[in-house]
């Protein structure tokens, strides 16, 4: 049995893991670690898990932590990893970080978009960005994993193909992006009570959000070109769920068919990676509470634009689905043991 | 691995059956049959079940179906299994019925409620009322199980100790019950399309619903004695989950504990039935897309009435969890096999 | 001109004072006071308000404020009010106190229910309770109202004619309700933040919530003697209205149309209770945004109960609406005069 | 008084048209009719009209209604209103059509996207688009206006002033819109029934839906040469609201300020349109039920792109609401005559 311990086990993505650990049959997790909720029991945090975990939620240390364990999931805030993480630690447990702090492979770029000082840079360069997709291999043997921002896994893995084979313009992206309000974790604030977001909608950090410099430095890589793009977040009243909605200009006149062969040829046999058949466009209840992420696109020959839709359940592909298929990578389990989960509907 | 034909696999019910059995390692589907969608492809009517589920939706025909599997459910509108049943079909293959058709012992009750002439009322005799917790052993060797309604699965089991026990007025029963919309199946109709349903609530079938007679005829089979009860159901804009709110007239002064006593005699080794902490209340999110019900009550010194409030994911343990717990029972597998969802939350 | 000014206005019953006031020919606001956002614009503090008031929220003053307005709304937390209420004040200017500080008659039941001194009893003799139909000719010539709750307007107006009339037990009523988010206000705690509301349903405050009080004095008054009922609240995910469902046995055998008579001989020519057809139940969004309460009842004769149900817009008949008939009232004005608002679908 | 009929009243932006001119002082309705209520109460149809509209539906009869009324609003499936127009009734009474019948311009665009024969294309040349802010003078002496449609009205309006005075690219154009669910009507059909809207948004009709040429037409107006846009719908789990982002690149660098002094010019002083501050953004929750447009931009200078965001309550401004004010415009009434109404929040 791989031992797990969970620090931020008591936020939204904390307790996903909890639930999606819960059905997996090689782990069994060994600490709640929360800093609001110490003492307490679990199940008290979360009703939901009732006669599922009655554990303690204890303060997290993750020197001590690392000793015991296997591998340790962070779900905590930006900068709060960073400022503990140590060789001691990464020699003794695999770190599968959920925080945006080992995401940025440019320490300016971090620095300036987070508005703080990386206490660890060091550590950025051992970190394997966690897109199971695209960097399966390097997974496979990484101590330390930065697992995508919930935007990023969606939009990056929509334009990932076009940009790596050379197909659109790349000065010509945006990311139209909407995201079910459960993204915003489980902090009190005005602006995520019932009556201020139910029934509206709205878009929010147009330009400015910390998801935008990561999806550019995954497309940039892809590429092998700086690219700048314009990504727009926006808050719609449902639990759980992003939708992104991608344009692109196409570099020449391609078919739907030539297009498809491309994406097949880089998703077709991906577990978790649904083309849908033409025409047909993702709703993002068709993936809720599963790790699946559900793709298509259209060719606008008017404009020779591309649309690219994607959708996925921002607490599992988005959050810690993606960290426990990570998990199964690094320690050589089928990579969707535990992640077989048929999608709730309605 | 047994084998399972699904008639009205289409309906929100079958859909949820099929994901329940997807996870059950003893188990495998053979009949996917629908009335409106023959020929299609299932993951097309559903298309969460995209590679999961790739199989043609085909006719029904019970006596065929039950030469080739093990177990049959019936997901359908009342009045159509109990046309089609017969001896020859029960000889094959064992039947579980999550219509109405068999739960009512009463014929004339039945065919009051419902309007219909009842068609094969030799079989109800035989018929088991597929409530896990109270009809276990019966439920063991039975050929036919009519797998009871969501509305009376959450209003029996929370009154059932009650009257058993006998300590409440059997004449002072109030049922007020609210249920989520998937309760209305995916049937169309002006009063559930979307902006009909939305921020609003409404009781309906007042005193009409035909889930009273079935909830009094297992209540008076509880107390010994026939009893007539208030049941009003109402419409909550939320996907899944009943709450009952049920009421009655204490016969005499009880404490919390020595109620809590009672409820843990009757549901203490459940699996599927969580008796909460006092002065705490169920809410319907915490047991959604799992088995359980959740329970707890009040005593109101002041009318020395009890309150007991219950909540069920309705198309779970109020119809397809419920349904496969009666299969696994049946077939003597572990009662919880398949069912050991955690709840979905938020 | 009748000049107004509001303690309270930036919370949602605040804001709908301000809505309703907005449409009201005699009418106009000279003070927008505020806890929370004091020196700020109001439409910054709500922006549906944007080039509507752009007012300045200032500190409450009552004893300066009362020299300046004719009227002051008051829609403060319970105990605010009294503690700073007197005879100075109330000379000056007339009070409509929306909070709960002088809706019970005795001194000992306030204290018990909301656990704190009642600072100056001696003005609950003089308010008059401001359920309009019920206390018209009182509130004519009052000072002081003491704005009903919502959860008791709507209750007591649904039993009001039984009680009175004595045609039920005044020992068997039972009243469940339902009620949309927004009546637990604009304040933040993690029991209303989306993902914790959404897709949900709970009872809370079983037998123990401070509206019960409430219903059961004016119910005492109704019918003669003092009485117990029982009061459970549920929440609902949605943002406005209460819905009551409430049972009384009937003391004799009734007819609907008997039943009707007597709601009609009390509410037949009010502007602001509609009684539905026969067999048509309230909705509560056929409410939204009015004044209106809608009304229908059942009578079960196997039970020989009676079920009532009703349906109001909590922030307006449920507060802020009332708040203004009773202005309309305590001013000589056309009862609906500003209330004359269709309710919105959907 | 201005005596109105309405054909097709019993849809929802007929109903919203109802609802508006109950509140308007100079308009008196004549008539309901509808195809599929006829005969019945309107307060039937639609239960929140009780004690307020009590008329019976009656069949469509233009010619005969257009004697007797002084303007006529069409709220009816498309190609309908356009089979039946002609000289005796425009001579008669006014035509403010809510369909699409005599939005586009040019003829063969019509017959490709809406895939049938025009059967009065004469009158096209006649009819006014009414986009009230645009084009308020032709407005004023139309007979026949074609009313926008939900989309188009947001769209437009976002990036007309851009277009007008040449800040951006013609063919950088893409519009990501988001509506509430009412804009599908209060036709029953799958898609639209609670469960398979509520918690899922998706994208539909890329590149292919009807409102595209008609905005392409508009804006290549505004710009003066033909244009070709990106239109992409997504439909959002709410009942009211259209959100569109729209994105282009600009010709040459402008500041906020240089961009907000354009749109200063040509909406300051409109009633309906409201720029918010620098950093704030709409939500649709703040222009509910309202005529209001609400609209702000974010330019980013790393991309040089525009960011257009705005929002309307699509019955309102997107259909009823701009009805009303254009014939307000046509009968020489003050524009916001019957529409100061306050945006209902939460």
């Amino acid at each position: 049995m791989i031992k797990v311990g969970i620090i931020g086990a008591t936020g939204y993505a904390g307790q996903e893991l909890v639930r999606l650990l819960m059905g997996h049959k090689d782990v069994t997790i060994k600490y709640y670690s929360s800093k609001s909720y110490v003492g307490k029991r679990y199940d008290e945090v979360y009703p939901n898990m009732l006669n599922i975990v009655g554990d303690i939620c204890v303060e997290d240390n993750l020197v001590d932590m690392a000793k015991e364990v296997d591998v340790i999931f962070t779900a905590t805030p930006h900068a709060y990893i960073s400022s503990l993480i140590n060789e001691d630690i990464l020699s003794n447990a695999k770190v599968i970080d959920l925080s945006a702090d080992f995401r940025l492979n440019n320490q300016a770029v971090f620095e300036k978009w987070y508005n703080i000082k990386h206490e660890s840079f060091q550590f950025v360069e051992e970190a394997v960005y966690g897109l199971s997709e695209i960097y399966r291999d390097d997974i496979k043997n990484a101590r330390l994993i930065a697992n995508p921002g919930c935007y990023p896994t969606c939009s990056i893995l929509s334009l990932y193909p076009l940009l790596k084979e050379g197909l659109v313009d790349k000065d010509s992206i945006i990311i139209d992006a909407k995201s079910g309000v459960s993204g915003a974790g489980r902090s009190v604030s005005l602006n995520t009570i019932y009556c201020e977001v139910n029934e509206s909608m709205k878009a929010y950090g147009i330009s400015t959000h910390r998801h935008a410099p990561e999806i550019e430095e995954q497309l940039s890589m892809a590429c092998g070109n700086d690219i700048a793009i314009n990504f727009t977040p926006h808050l719609v009243p449902m639990n759980r769920g992003i939708y992104t909605t991608a344009y692109a200009n196409l570099l020449s006149n391609y078919s739907y068919d030539e297009v498809k062969e491309i994406y097949n040829k880089y998703y077709k046999n991906e577990n978790f990676i649904r083309i849908l058949e033409e025409g047909v466009y993702p709703e993002t209840k068709w993936v809720e509470a599963s790790n699946y992420m559900d793709i298509n696109f259209k060719i606008d020959n008017r404009t020779n634009r591309i649309i690219v839709v994607s959708a996925i359940d921002n607490l599992v592909k988005g959050a810690a689905g993606q960290a426990v298929q990570n998990m199964n990578i690094m320690f050589g389990l089928k990579e969707n043991e535990g992640l077989n989960i048929v999608p709730i509907f309605p």
